[in-house]
């Protein structure tokens, strides 16, 4: 896969793309970035990338020329069409089943705004997807769109050795995570559940998925609605309603 | 403000932290930033922070004490009781409102877990906010804790100029943004709506209150439902209702 952020602020990418598994994704040969700083592709002089909104109002708008330029030159070298991503706050609601309908994807690029806003014609005619992270605002879309990639990337194939295995993250199985516990087993009077420690592999397999599904009905009870309960599950739920 | 990130990959932060508004906020002092490897705060010889889970299954998972220990010296040198956020898939979704209130602290502390997971020891005895930053998965928490940082950071009086005012902003109003134009007035045929270059700023303004309800009924419905909508935007809506 390769994945092309169009920003301002190059330097913002430089130590996390080279981290963790995102490096090793890159050493493996899953993935390849390109950091492109798109005030390269300005057409006047200053190399101004933005400017006053027609209207009035606070705030500086990036232009539709250095954008459109620079995305057009890398489309054109690339073979096949890659996915252009804005990142704005009008976007679509990121979620796990946009990251793995991304992670199918050969090519990636990410506009990565900054100011105000965009002129109003790089959302309409040159992005293909507009993502929004959430409902807050940040100073530009570098942060997210340094997230979105790694959360695609640790999708490709290769990259997770087993020891990270992402096949049972929260939001894959549809539901939470259990708790998770490690060494020492009693930390300053704060102990392990003794059924982790039993060796009792069908009574910690059995604590993990009613853990998981508790979690689950306590903070995100949205999530148990599209989710297949079992007639077991359906029993603990409505036993915790009783408490 | 003081924010502190605990971290294993403290070389993710370097380019970020240093970089526009960020970067500027440090410089007018409104922010101050440390990044602390926790691996320093390990009692073992090897610095070993994570361990194989109680139970078994894939994925190494955060052991308490170098946690525990990092956040408690940091917090013994502190004045006052730091905000001991956890970013973690099982926390309370990240909002503007979230943002605003984290603004009103005088210390955050930011836990960024790696690997499959926290011991459930810091999540329940360590930490006093859990903040989910939507439903994905990403290899690390370091990502999300720069972002809420960048978002709470901007909101810090004197950090952003005029020019790039807060108080319009998407989620600020209640409503998404309306559409942003700037010059040319025409690119290559795609033209910037009359209204906005007739100099009538009561159009205008009429225009662009429109374009954000539109926008928001479009996109984002469920924005409306504690909205209070004026007679006029009553109308509105209900004409778009009907094409």
């Amino acid at each position: 896969m390769k994945i092309d952020f169009l920003t301002l602020f190059p330097e913002m990418f430089e130590g996390v793309l080279g981290s963790s598994i995102v490096q090793k994704a890159q050493d493996k040969d899953a993935v390849r970035f390109r950091v492109v700083n798109f005030r390269a592709f300005s057409d006047n002089k200053h190399q101004t990338v933005d400017d006053y909104p027609y209207g009035g109002g606070a705030g500086m708008v990036l232009k539709p020329q250095p954008v459109f330029d620079a995305v057009e030159k890398l489309t054109a070298e690339a073979e096949g069409s890659p996915r252009i991503i804005l990142v704005c706050p009008q976007g679509e609601r990121y979620t796990q089943q946009k990251a793995e309908e991304l992670a199918q994807e050969e090519h990636l690029m990410f506009i990565c705004g900054h100011y105000e806003g965009y002129d109003e014609r790089i959302r309409e005619h040159l992005s293909t997807d507009e993502i929004s992270i959430g409902d807050f605002v940040l100073t530009g879309g570098e942060l997210p769109a340094m997230m979105i990639a790694d959360s695609v990337v640790r999708l490709l194939p290769g990259v997770l050795g087993k020891e990270e295995s992402h096949l049972e993250d929260s939001f894959s199985t549809g539901l939470l995570e259990h708790p998770h516990y490690t060494r020492p087993a009693d930390y300053k009077g704060l102990k392990v559940p003794d059924v982790l420690t039993s060796g009792n592999h069908a009574k910690i397999k059995e604590w993990r998925r009613k853990e998981s599904l508790r979690r689950t009905f306590l903070r995100r009870p949205d999530l148990l609605e599209n989710y297949p309960l079992s007639e077991e599950e359906r029993k603990w739920i409505s036993e915790w309603k009783n408490r």
